[in-house]
C-alpha cells in the first residue's frame, strides 16, 4: 500500500489555504493532519468555511494558533508544512519550521527573490536572510532539477506565473527583443485575498474593470524580471499592468514583445512545446485563444501566441487559475517534483467547466 | 489491484456530459473509454470543450455518432453507459443499450416517472414504455435498497433533488401539513443547457433575476410530487416556482409548509439527520443557512430548517450544484450504490470555494 | 421660467445618497445645494464617488459634517432635505430639520411604523416619538391623499415596496385569504449598503445565492404587515424570506397566497390596474414575468400575477430597483406628490437596459 | 418654448438602438416619432424590450420595416434619423435617407473610414462610395469644426473611442514615439450585440475573460489608425488586442507608448486637459485610475496617464460605456454639436453607480 505524507497548513483559513485543503484532500499521497490560522484560531474548518461542513475528517478539524516555538513538536507529527501567511509574517515561521527539519512550501513572497537588496527595496526588512540561498523558486517548468529533493520551496506568485510562462520560451530562444516588453494582466478578485475592502465589495466590483498599482510599483514586478532575466541571460525589465476584473478565479495575461528578425509564429509555439514538459502547461491548438474559464479549478495553464505581421509584435497569451496553478496547485506540483513524484499527481487536470 | 469499469457517454458535449467526464476522470473505479454526441460527432473533446485540451487520454478522444444499432458492439467493450440526451430522444437509446446488456444511467426525464399517463401528460409519447417498471429513481438517499444491483437508473432532475431533500423528512415524520406546500427555487443558468438563447445571453441575464414556467407548468413538478407523495403516503401537490438567477452553477430552494401542532425546529433537523446517511447531504450547524457557493463543484447537498413562530410555517432550505448533486454527481452516486460501493466513491467532497 | 427648490442631502456618500444625487441632477425642479456625510466629511463628492468627477457643479461639492444645531442655518438656504442616515441615527436629525421648518424626506426606517411599541420591539428606542404621527408613509400609490402637502415623509423600505405592491390589490379586493401569505424576496447586494463585509466580498457573493434573517426576524417584516393590514382591514402576518442574490441592483419578490373562491387571474390583474395610477407601476402584458433587469435604474415597478389552478394559489411577482423605486426614486416621487407635481417628474422612466 | 426635432431610428431593437431610445427620451430637444427594425418589424417596443412597457409614448410604439423607398415620406415627418444597422447593410439606407434631405447619424462602420480602399480591404464592397467624402467622423472632441452643420455623421466605434481619447493628446504633442504602440482593450459583452452566441452564453462568459480577433485582424484597427495618424501628422500603426470581459457595459483600454525624451506625466495630463473641452471627457484627479463602473450609463469618458520611470513607457487608461460614449451617447453628442447645441445637452452626466 502506498504510504502518504502527513501535512500541516499555517494560514489555512485564507483562500490559498482553503485551496490547499481542497487539493490535498484529493491527493493520494498527502494527508492533512493539522491546520493553523491567526484570527480564526479555535474555530473548526467548517466554521471558517461552511463548504467544509460535513466533509469527514476535515470539517471538524480545529484551527490552532501557530507560534514558531511549536515547530519541534510539529516536526514530530508532520512531514510537510505549507505556509500561507502574508509576506513579512512568513519568513519567521518558515525559518522555524525549516529549522525543525520539516519540508516547507512557502506561498508568500518572502523566499522568491534571490537578491536580498531587491527584496528590501520592494518589501522591507527580511527576517530570515540566511535562508534565501536555500530556497528554490517553485516553478517546476523552469526549475525541475533544483526542486528535486528541495526542503524549502518558494511557490511563485500568481501574476508572475502567468507572465513568465508565455515569455520564457520567447526569451530563451531569442525570438523577441529584450527591451520594451509589456505585460497586461487581468486578475479575478480572489487574488486580493479574503479580507473585504471597498474595491472587492460586490456592488463596486462586479460590473467594472480597473487597473491598479501600475507603472512599475506592483511587487510582483521584480519576481517576473528575476525569472525572465535568468532565462534570457541578460537583464529584462517589463512594464506590468495589473487589473482587477469582475470574476472570482483566474488570470489572463497578454504579453507584447518586438519580434526579432526571422521570428515566426511556428517558432514561438515550438519554443513553448519544447520547454514545457510537466503535462500541466497546454499550448492550445492553433486558432484558439485561452480563456480563464477553461482552467478554473485545474492545475493547468493554457497558452498560445500570435504574431502581428503589420507591427512585428509577438503576442503571448496565458490563462491560469490564480489560486490553483497561480498558487496552491503549483505549490503542490513543486512538492511533487521535490519528492520525485509526477508533476500532476493528485492535482485536478480538468477545469470545472462551466 | 482494483479493477475499473469501462464507461461510455452518449451526449458528452453538453454540460451534464462534460461534468460526467470531469467526475469520471477523478473516479478510481470508472474509466472513460467512449464518447458520443449528436451535432458534434467527429470532433475531439478538446475541440468541443477547450478546457479538455492537454488532458491526457481525454482531450483527444473523438466523439462518435451514436445509433441504437451500435449497442451490441458497445456492450462488447463497455460496462456502463451514461445517457445524457434530451428527454424524448433518450428512451430509444436507453432501450437499445439496456437491451444489449449494458448498465445504463439515464440523465433525461424519460424514466423518472413511474406512471405512464403522467409522463404522457407532461412530456408526450414514450418510446420504451415497457422499461418504466424496471427503472429505479436514482436518489440514493431515498431508494438505496432498490438501487442495489439496478441495471437501469433514472438520475433525478436538478430542481426535484433540491425540493425533495428538504421536504421528504418533514413529510415522512408528519411535521408539516400535506397541503399548501410552496417550493421557490432559484437556479444558475447552466441548468438551461449549452444552447445559447436570449434568456441566457450575458447582457440580458447577468444582472437580472426572473421567474419562468410558473404556476404548475414546469415539467419537474410531477417528479417532485411523485417522490413526496411516496414518502408522505398520500397525494402531495406543490406550488413550484423556478427562477433563473445570474450565476452559472447552483440551485437554492426554499420550501414552505404549514407546521403541524407540536412541530419543533429540533424535530425537523432530527428528521433529516436520521433520514440521510449517504454522507453527501449535510445538515448545517444551527445558525447557518445554505449558500450555493458552498456546494459548487461538489457532490454534496446542504440543507437546514427554520420555524417561523409568528406564522407557524416550517421553512426548508437546500443548496446543491445543479450539474453535480443535481445531475452528474448524483448519477454516479447512484451507480456507486448500484454496484455496492460507497456513495461518495470518487466524487468531489469539497466545493471549489471561492 | 420654472423655479426650482433648493435641496440638501444628509448621508450623501452612501448608495441611497448617491442615487439621490443622480436623480436630483436630472430633475427639472430640484437643485442640489448642500451635502453632508459622517465619516467622509471634508471630502468632495468626486472623491467619495469618482463617477462624479467632472460633473459640473457636483463633483467639487464638499461634504459637510451635519449636526442638528445647523438646522436653522440650513433652513435659511434650503427648501428640502433628504435624510439618508441609518435607522436610529436618523430620528434626531429629522426632528431638528423638521423643527427648523424644512421639508424632510427620511429614507431610514425611523418614521415608517406608526405604532411606537412595534418600533421599539424591532428597532429599540426612538428619539423623536412625537413626530411619528406627523410622518406620512411615502408610498404614493397607496397614500396619495395624505402625501399632498406633507412636510415629513418616511420613504418606504426596499423589500416592503416589492412585497406591498403585488399583495395590496389582492387583499384590497379580497382575492386571497389573509392567512398563510409567503413573501420570498431576492435582493441585489447594493441593498446591504456601502460598507464591505464578508457576505458582500465578491469572491464569496458573485456566484452564490443565500437566504438570511429568515423566519420572522428581518426588520422589514412589520412594515410589510402594517401596510397590508391597513389595506386588508384586518391584521395580516407574512412569512418573509430575504435572500442575497449575486447582482448589484434589483429586488424580485414572489408572493404566495391562497385564492379565495371565485378568484380569477383576470380579477387579480384588474385589481392592480385599478389601484395603481401613478404611471410608475407597470402591470406587464399577459405572458411576461418581471425581470429586475427591466427596471434597473428606473423609478418603475413591474408586476404581474399567475394562478396555479392545481393548487389554487395566487402568485404575485414584482421587480424593482432597490435603490430607485425601492429607495431614492420613490422618495422623490413622494416629494413630487407632496408638492403637487406629477409622480414621475424628473425621474428615469426607462431602465438602463441592458 | 423650445421646439424639438422629430427623430426616427432604423435598427431600434438592438442594443445601440435601445440606448438611443433611452437617451432621446431624456433629451429636451429631441423627440422620438418613428422606429424601425428588421426581424422584429410589427412588434411594439415594449414587446422587444419589456423594460419599455408602461413608458408612455414609447412602449406602444410599433416597429416598422424600413425600406429605402420610404425615405421621402420619412423626410416629410422627421428631421433626423439615427441608423443603427450592421455595417454593409447601413450604407444603402443612409444614402436614401440622406438623399431625401434628412440629417442622418449612422452608427455603423460604413462611413467612418475616409479611404475607400481601406474600407474595401477590411469590410468589402461599399454601396454608397460617393458619400464617403461628405460624412464627418463624429468624435466631437477632435472634429468639432467639421461637425457644425453636418448632415451626415459617422458615429465612431466603441473600441476606437477608448483608444483614440488617451492616445490623441500624446501624439498631438509628440510625447510618445509613433512606433510600437500597444492598445489592450477589455470590453463588456453588450459590445457584441444582441444575438446570443456561444461566447456570450452566460455559463461560458460570466466567469471568464478571453482575447479574440488579435494581431491585426479586428476591423476597428484601421479606424483607430486613421484618427491617430491624422492627429500625429504621420502614419501610425497600433497593435490592438480586444478582449471579452464578463460584464455587460464598458470598455477599459490601456495604451502603451515609448516616452520621447523629456516627456513628463504632467505634460501628458496637460495635453489631454488642453485638447478636451467638450465637458464629457474627465481627466481624473492624480492618484485615481479609471473604472468602467464609474462611467456606466453616462455619456462620459474617464482617462488618466502614468509614466513608468523604469521602462520609460507612457501608459494611458480610458474607461467608457461602450453603448453610451462608445456609441449612442456620442452619436447624440455629435448631433448636438452639428446643431449648434452644447455637447452634453440632454445626455446623462452621472453614471449609474453602483
Amino acid at each position: 500500500m502506498v504510504e502518504s505524507l502527513k501535512v500541516g497548513i499555517v494560514g489555512a483559513a485564507g483562500y490559498t489555504g482553503l485551496e490547499l485543503i481542497r487539493l490535498i484532500y484529493g491527493h493520494p499521497r498527502l494527508k492533512l493532519h493539522w491546520v493553523a490560522a491567526q484570527s480564526n484560531a479555535g474555530k473548526t474548518l467548517g466554521q471558517v468555511a461552511p463548504a467544509l461542513q460535513g466533509v469527514a475528517g476535515i470539517g471538524e478539524l480545529r484551527l490552532e494558533n501557530f507560534t514558531p516555538a511549536m515547530s519541534k513538536d510539529l516536526a514530530a507529527k508532520l512531514d510537510v508544512v505549507f505556509c500561507a501567511l502574508p509576506h513579512g509574517a512568513s519568513s519567521e515561521a518558515v525559518a522555524a519550521l525549516h529549522g525543525a527539519g520539516l519540508i516547507v512550501v512557502d506561498l508568500s513572497a518572502d523566499f522568491r527573490l534571490h537578491d536580498l537588496s531587491t527584496y528590501k527595496q520592494w518589501y522591507g526588512e527580511h527576517h530570515a536572510e540566511g535562508l534565501l540561498a536555500k530556497a528554490v523558486y517553485g516553478q517546476p517548468e523552469l526549475h525541475r532539477a533544483q526542486l528535486k529533493g528541495a526542503k524549502l520551496i518558494a511557490a511563485p506568485g500568481c501574476y508572475p506565473t502567468s507572465a513568465i510562462l508565455p515569455l520564457a520560451p520567447l526569451l530563451a530562444q531569442r525570438l523577441i527583443e529584450p527591451g520594451g516588453i509589456v505585460v497586461d494582466s487581468k486578475s479575478g478578485v480572489s487574488g486580493s485575498g479574503r479580507t473585504p475592502k471597498a474595491s472587492t465589495h460586490l456592488p463596486e466590483a462586479s460590473e467594472g474593470i480597473r487597473p491598479y498599482s501600475v507603472a512599475g510599483v506592483h511587487r510582483h514586478t521584480p519576481e517576473i524580471e528575476q525569472e525572465l532575466s535568468a532565462v534570457a541571460g541578460e537583464p529584462i525589465r517589463v512594464t506590468f499592468t495589473p487589473q482587477l476584473a469582475p470574476f472570482t478565479r483566474g488570470i489572463l495575461t497578454c504579453t507584447y514583445g518586438k519580434a526579432r528578425a526571422g521570428t515566426t509564429l511556428e517558432a514561438c509555439r515550438n519554443a513553448a512545446l519544447s520547454l514545457y514538459k510537466s503535462g500541466l502547461v497546454t499550448v492550445l491548438e492553433p486558432g484558439l485563444l485561452p480563456d480563464t474559464l477553461w482552467v478554473r479549478g485545474s492545475a493547468r495553464a493554457q497558452l498560445t501566441y500570435a504574431l502581428d505581421e503589420r507591427t512585428q509584435m509577438v503576442l503571448g497569451f496565458c490563462a491560469i487559475d490564480n489560486l490553483a496553478k497561480g498558487a496552491s496547485a503549483q505549490a503542490i506540483q513543486a512538492l511533487n517534483v521535490a519528492l520525485g513524484w509526477e508533476d500532476g499527481l493528485g492535482l485536478p487536470q480538468i477545469a470545472q467547466f462551466p
